[in-house]
């Protein structure tokens, strides 16, 4: 039977997402595959829909894998409760079609962002955001981001040593919230290189600090030249927020996530 | 100078606030005099208003040290701000009078505590929250809590190995959110002995699960026995939440503790 889980994990002590084979810190696949392990008496090997990097989080990560364990499909998230991390959490699980998979069948990716700018300290927001010192221009990140929603060949938002064969990528849209402390950006898409959500933060960042020109951006996405953007904004303010499938977001809508409280960022 | 500040941290990862000789874990005293250390070249240490034990969080912990540094007394947040870990923040800081005392002259302090009772799995939350498995009763836990409000010899709600003298405190007010994902539960006292709050709470869980009388509180309170009370909630759930001297908060009331906010619970 094919098991479809969603997951959510704070990603703060986890060295990403794939299986390293002598990873210093723990990674989410090794200690899934070990829960599940466990739970079922099988060795499970599992396939999320896209990795995520050291210090990325997850409030939406849908993974597939195979077994033979009786448990009933939606039981899984009771059942692992106890098997895995406090920092890792199964939000919903239910069995697929065979033919259904985890990542070629993806229609559309939300990632979000948080970036603070220079309020109060506050422990607790950040870890989950980029610290600024100085205000950031939330109109100015939106004139930049109109740049890069649409179909563009996206290679020079792609950090060095990607696999891709293809750069061509659709952002459908890059919305910012109107709060500030902390500031929310959601990118949606079709699909997303390598580092890609966080170059383009680094780059929206900076062409508000007057550091990145409209030209500049223009020429990156014509002739792939990295140089020209922003840097790679840190791990530490993603999240992978959402993911559709044919059928729709993996959560059914009414589902709100409640990070997106926990942070008052209404978008 | 004697500097006071005043921390905020992520207990998460450390073996609670006070300098362990062979501590597995980082402690927070530990952290903070390293980072004083190098800022100001001295050898710095510091007491703070209270110990926190291991995984247990502060909003507000005051802090107070020594020294001939030229620092302007309330750069220590920016100065510190690179020397930290990203979970430890200093929120505020000020010259204080020699005479002043950060234990000794503390007229009241307030710990928050978060409990989920069976809400949608969030890892996000569980970092901050004792999970239940069905939901809470709060009027019950309300009822139990006006048992305990007043002053009483505490001696059954502290934990075995206090070096406590007397065991005479009073509890000012226990306040339950309305809300109850997550449930919030505020004491405010003039003193907590070990453990305390985490029994407090543990006590108030039983009870609403019919599990701990009305009569076993109030001879707890009379005989000492800690065996008729509920059991210690875990330290994730626990925040230092405030802290009074003379003359009012350690932070003055204009500065809203955001985590309440990110808590969603209004008490």
């Amino acid at each position: 039977m094919k098991i479809l889980l969603v997951l959510a994990y704070d990603g703060t002590g986890y060295g990403g997402w794939q299986r390293q084979p002598n990873a210093v810190r723990p990674t989410l696949q090794a200690v899934l595959e070990e829960a599940l392990g466990e739970l079922t008496g099988e060795e499970i090997r599992v396939q999320a829909s896209g990795r995520t990097d050291t210090g990325v989080h997850a409030w939406c990560q849908p993974v597939q894998f195979e077994t033979r364990c009786p448990i009933p499909p939606d039981r899984y998230g009771a059942a692992l409760g106890g098997l895995l991390p406090r920092d890792v959490a199964v939000r919903a699980s239910r069995a697929v079609e065979p033919g259904f998979h985890v990542i070629r069948d993806v229609t559309a990716k939300t990632y979000r962002y948080h970036l603070r700018a220079g309020g109060p300290p506050d422990p607790f927001l950040s870890r989950y955001c980029w610290e600024h010192r100085h205000p950031l221009d939330t109109a100015r990140m939106r004139d930049a981001a109109g740049l890069l929603e649409g179909t563009h060949d996206f290679r020079a938002f792609c950090a060095s040593g990607s696999s891709a064969r293809s750069f061509v990528r659709t952002i459908h849209s890059i919305r910012i919230s109107e709060e500030t402390d902390p500031v929310a950006i959601e990118v949606t898409g079709n699909g997303f290189l390598y580092n890609m959500v966080r170059i383009l933060v680094g780059t929206l960042v900076d062409h508000q600090a007057g550091r990145c020109s409209p030209e500049e951006i223009r020429r990156a996405l014509a002739t792939g030249e990295r140089a020209l953007l922003g840097p790679t904004a840190p791990p530490q303010g993603l999240f992978l927020w959402d993911v559709s499938y044919r059928d729709g977001p993996v959560l059914p809508g009414g589902e709100h996530p409640r990070l997106g409280e926990l942070f008052r960022s209404a978008i």
